[in-house]
């Protein structure tokens, strides 16, 4: 853009490497803060600051948690299910399944999945720390949660393959129809799984 | 959220005061910085602290400026129309105007538009400065581009009413079907504008 000060520019360019903000929502948030009287901005470019200095990953589940403490909330809770783990992709899996409220165990993080193509293979997630955490004996059951795409289908196979030896269950989250969608809008795919996985009512 | 580290729910609630960011997208540039390896989010920490204190108003046209400088870069270009004056809501509305390429003239940005509903009355916008420069009897047109809404239009009246005596041509951006529109999903209001300001073509 023409007659933008440098410093208007900037903030635009920097909004706009954020994933799903093109630039002209970068200028309407760029010029909002412009605009306004408050200290959001500076609120927001603090916050920023603090995000990786002030925090950390829990040396046993790979949530994140506060810099220097080496054990998550959901980690040091004792109140919690100690024998089951449910291993999802990314910490914002954590917060998603934490809001649903229906699952009181622990997690373990692989901050990312199985995917040859893009050359991301076991070793390049935490999935070692898994099976160790899982062959220290203590584990009943894993729920593997991630998502349900040709990679999360393969890591959890991958999975289920390395923890055989074990005899622990091993499941995975139920495929079917989203809750409030309607028949007419759910593709093939999930059709064809809620056929597949239909239950007795 | 339960369970997630302040220093990541501080980011979610900054990013949730900006317009149009809702608490699922805010978590998602959250997580996404979290993830990156790049120094993103400092690049945007670093643009938002600058953003205020390295900038300015134009004193000429109140255009958005590099602090320290008086004049923005097309008050300060001679080689600009010096006797038209286009008129716009927001620095924002220059830009767009500037990327169209149709307008050669100078600018008058009035921080705002009357509306009596909100009680932003005439001297909370910078109406005053416009009529000063338009006295000082250099400027052969006016062309309001406040926005085609109630308040731009009262706006718009109000500035054509104030400039009575002074003789000079007032203009006012078209109104009509928006290019690449389709008529069957023009609203009616737009279609009857688009109707009585029809042309010979």
């Amino acid at each position: 853009m023409s007659n933008v000060p440098a410093p208007v520019q900037n903030l635009i360019d920097a909004f706009s490497r954020l994933p799903g903000i093109g630039p002209r929502t970068a200028s309407r948030l760029t010029f909002f803060l412009l605009r306004n009287q408050d200290d959001i901005g500076l609120k927001l470019a603090e916050a920023l600051v603090n995000l990786k200095s002030a925090t950390g990953l829990c040396k046993e589940c790979f949530n994140i948690t506060l810099s220097g403490q080496d054990r998550c909330e959901i980690c040091s809770n004792d109140q919690r299910d100690q024998d089951v783990i449910c291993v999802v992709e990314a910490p914002m899996d954590v917060i998603v399944l934490e809001q649903s409220g229906g699952f009181k165990g622990k997690y373990h993080v692989l901050h990312g999945v199985l995917s040859p193509i893009e050359g991301i293979n076991p070793e390049d997630i935490r999935l070692e720390p898994l099976f160790k955490r899982i062959a220290e004996g203590k584990i009943r059951e894993v729920i593997i949660a991630t998502n349900p795409s040709m990679e999360g289908d393969a890591t959890a196979l991958y999975i289920r393959q390395k923890l055989e030896p074990y005899h622990i269950r091993i499941t995975r989250l139920a495929r079917g129809l989203p809750a409030g969608g309607e028949l007419e809008y759910a593709d093939q795919n999930t059709l064809l799984r809620a056929l597949s996985g239909r239950q007795e009512i």
